[in-house]
């Protein structure tokens, strides 16, 4: 069965509006941060990640968004379109802001930080009037990204986005994707979700996301059928909580929760496994599959990503996602 | 026909949230505000007006917002409570803001302005976690303000606000109330406007207000029909579209439209019509009267308001707005 | 004996840069603010009373300075103007900042407070390009004053008119006008004020202004000779030290100390003694009278502006201060 | 002859204040910073890089300053540390402040340029309260560097710094170090820059520093002369204006100036040249050596330094110098 239908005939696949930034990822690993010397730049953040997941799924994808006008902005524009990936809606700042950073340390698999750099950042500076309300017209998928949300004017272009996509029939996926650093309060980061949640088809997220987002609700359980029927009541058709090692669960309108196995992985890190998990599910749910077969088809994305040094430019292809898939049931694989 | 209905057993009627402040109204008046060497203070703020309107009417009212830790604070705290508002909701900031000011000037009855101190006011700093929901919940009608959504946190506190007024079924009236002077840019606005405005059983504004809201979309001809229209789609049952000297006309969600007389007045300043306006509509919308009988007691409080030195002292009671009415209809009072 | 000597043949006596800003002033006094209902508009702010003052008493008088383009900043100009000062170099803002409020609050004439509005306000946004240097260099006497040291780009201003009065000759007299509200902390206060007070001729403050002056130094007993020592290392010729009702006393560069007697006054509020003290002790200075009856000027000026309502309005003529001091001596004013 | 004496017996030879932060350089180089993958990181900063120059030159050296809580500011300490920089006043933020970030850019030896992070670093959050009086009056020589001026509460620290250099008699060298984007405007780097400079001791800087610290002077010929005439009359004994190829020249207080001559280089870099001439030069100038003598030493450190990858990691010690000079004598090191 399909929970959300898409404008089919329509010329661009995805679409995803917010954060572009640059991962600066520790060549020299498994120590802390003080002792790597060396680093290697890659595009990062969320929504970025994911589109160039999509991209290499073979998706028409465009990107809505803002870049520094430096170096670093000017690499970001290169690489998405080298990527296949449209970049008329990415525009490049004029005001002297810088490009976001993150800097990985990576002092085992299961021991990762970053340490971000996100002050006057361009990415937060996307104003509502530079949002193409024709591109979003013409895409049969938006995604949404919590980060985007932290900052005016960045946030009021989501909720443009928002209401472009609704007008349209635009099917709008969220990615939660919080990150304290750049919120003022965790009361307004709870009202910000909300708002923008409510007007979305498919909501991603961890059990603890959902938590933040109820802050000012009685769910003391923080029982995921509570949350989930929340949503339905609004516009949503899937929601999906991630429990972590326990994996994750997508709950439905009709009343049904949909899970799948997952895959063994040799564990460099664990960046870029929620971002690998996004592209490969919503391409699954763009293809009609079941929700079990999408998410399966994350998980191994996932996989595929938290073994490699980078994360956009893991980002795997329908073959390289098969053959992974293939390997685990062969046994090749085994967890590290 | 009753286009809203009330939980008619709650004991609250009336909640307002948003702005106090300080109205400094010259003494000296039909002059340039640099001639005038004394002024007279006064509480104001388009809620507290409201507010003081509806308490006057014999309504049960509260009031949500924040004050300044000074003297200016106190006397408005205290003015409320002379007016038999609840003021459990009314907190004192403790960071060292200051209240906001209005300095009036009246060079003719026709020519009014207003210089506004709004830098770092004690108003806009209401916070989610300060709003009770416990008396939303027991309040039949919430109003709230625009001015509040214009900054962070005080914009997340009418959210939140909204929100419970959702959970327990309180109306929600909308007083849209723009003033440029607190915004960072019209896109801002319009974006907050629509968001909240989505979540409003009443939504009261003037057409150029209504304007500012559609600055993303579709209504190049200012069309109330478009306008209303798009608010029914959403949570909307009134839409009182105001149109200055042409009089103000409520449409509902079944297609139709009310309009009503207005009444002469003597008039010294066109500040606080809006203001009384509202509080006399919202009275006979909370009394089950006609749309047009309630149009015409707001219009009867705004003549009086408008004929008198100062807003929030100025608000009529029910014995004070049918003599007028009835003087008007006798002929007594003609137009200045 | 003379202390300071003045380029006699300057066809300026006396220029200000500063704070200009309104004084609101509670018309019903000897009561808590919040019983006060209305207000009368004055010209404040200590440089803009002393320069008032200094016109009063017949000198040349001139003012750098910045107002908002509002009424408030038209009626300041305006006063000036109508009080013979110069206002070539009085500029108009144009960012949109407000004009400084002082309300005072008298509950009993030895209980004043003031509550101030002082964010985004226009005096302290003086440019140092906006300095007119030719202005300066044909002034006999420069008074700064401390509260435009508090932010940028106003320090920057004082620090170049500094600049400007060393290179030209012109004898610079320091108020030192601290007022906490402004200034981010105190060791900011302390740094500023010392870079300040390096270059001046004439050094004027309160024991506790000394004391935040001397926050990284050694004066633990708070001892006058050695704060004094200190400044005739840089460029003082006269520190005046004041010790409230315990009277001031005049530090001069041979060792010297010099004290004057006070007089009575029906005291109305203390506000406006420090201003008119400094504008009749620096026109003795400049008439080249000795320090003792220069104080005795001050004194005299100073128990004038107490017992009236107003600062910068009361600002006493020679006449008004020569017949004071008369009726005085003939026992006819005593201390209420 | 000796242009400044130093307290010889103090423990300490020199200490240096101001910024510490991270330079990231390109390992792909001659190339534009779009086409560098990776970067290697360095302790970085104009005073931090002088300091490690003197601590390698044999002085025993410590630092004024503060560095995030994070990887970058430990890495910091421990590499100054690690090369005998006594750290005890190197204080650690608590507020979240990050590591200034300088992402180095070599197209090709001639064009070089950096791409800074300066939002909200550490570096410019030491507090005056937080230098160390006792460190100031046990060294020698105190360094301070234009950059530290930028902004507070690092302006009100170094000038502070300056007040106990001058009671405890530390000789103090300014080196200018402008660097636009951290100021808000010209006309505050020349006022702030102009106050530090009249306290010093001994002054470098570009000829393009000198200008812009003339900003509100009378110096249309930018003659040399001029500018070092004009700090004779405060408190400077030696003046060095570098005019690039040109050469620098040393003014001082008996009108005489002096030359030296300088080295060639295989140039893969122009960046530190400046930080390991001050090195070179202060050391000489520290052991009495002539001026000429001194110049020549700073510039063949100076050499050194623009024939490597790294600034703070090339700086040369004692022998490295002396070889350098004798292969240039040698005619074994041509420039490139």
């Amino acid at each position: 069965m399909s929970y959300v239908s898409f404008h089919t005939d329509r010329p661009t696949d995805f679409v995803a509006i917010g954060r572009l930034c640059i991962d600066l990822n520790a060549n020299e690993i498994n120590r802390p941060m003080e002792e790597t010397m060396t680093f290697t730049k890659y595009v990062g953040g969320s929504p970025a990640n994911i589109s160039i997941g999509m991209s290499r799924l073979g998706q028409k994808t465009a990107f809505i968004g803002k870049v520094a006008n430096d170096q670093m902005g000017r690499f970001i524009v290169d690489y998405l379109k080298r990527n296949n990936i449209e970049t008329s809606n990415v525009v490049t700042d004029q005001t002297g802001a810088v490009t976001g950073l993150a800097f990985t340390e990576i002092k085992s698999p299961a021991d990762c930080s970053i340490l971000m750099y996100r002050d006057q950042v361009a990415d937060l500076l996307l104003e509502p009037s530079e949002v193409q309300e024709e591109l979003i017209a013409r895409s049969k998928m938006l995604l949404i990204s919590g980060t985007a949300l932290a900052k005016s004017p960045s946030r009021e272009a989501v909720f443009l986005a928002l209401q472009y996509a609704k007008k349209h029939g635009t099917v709008v996926a969220f990615d939660i994707d919080y990150r304290p650093y750049t919120w003022t309060s965790e009361s307004e980061t709870a009202v910000y979700y909300n708002l923008a949640a409510e007007k979305c088809d498919i909501i991603i997220g961890t059990r603890e996301e959902f938590d933040t987002m109820e802050r000012f609700e009685s769910n003391a359980e923080h029982a995921d059928q509570v949350t989930a029927k929340k949503w339905f009541d609004y516009s949503a058709k899937i929601v999906v909580i991630k429990h972590g090692k326990e994996g994750s669960i997508a709950y439905t309108q009709d009343g049904l929760s949909h899970q799948a196995q997952s895959f063994p992985a040799k564990v460099i890190k664990t960046f870029g496994a929620g971002d690998s998990y996004a592209a490969g599910f919503l391409y699954g749910v763009m293809q009609g599959w079941t929700l079990e077969k999408s998410m399966e088809y994350g998980s191994a994305a996932a996989s595929i990503v938290i073994s490699s040094h980078s994360c956009s430019d893991a980002m795997p292809t329908n073959p390289q996602i098969q053959k992974y898939m293939e390997q685990c049931r062969q046994g090749e694989i085994a967890t590290s």
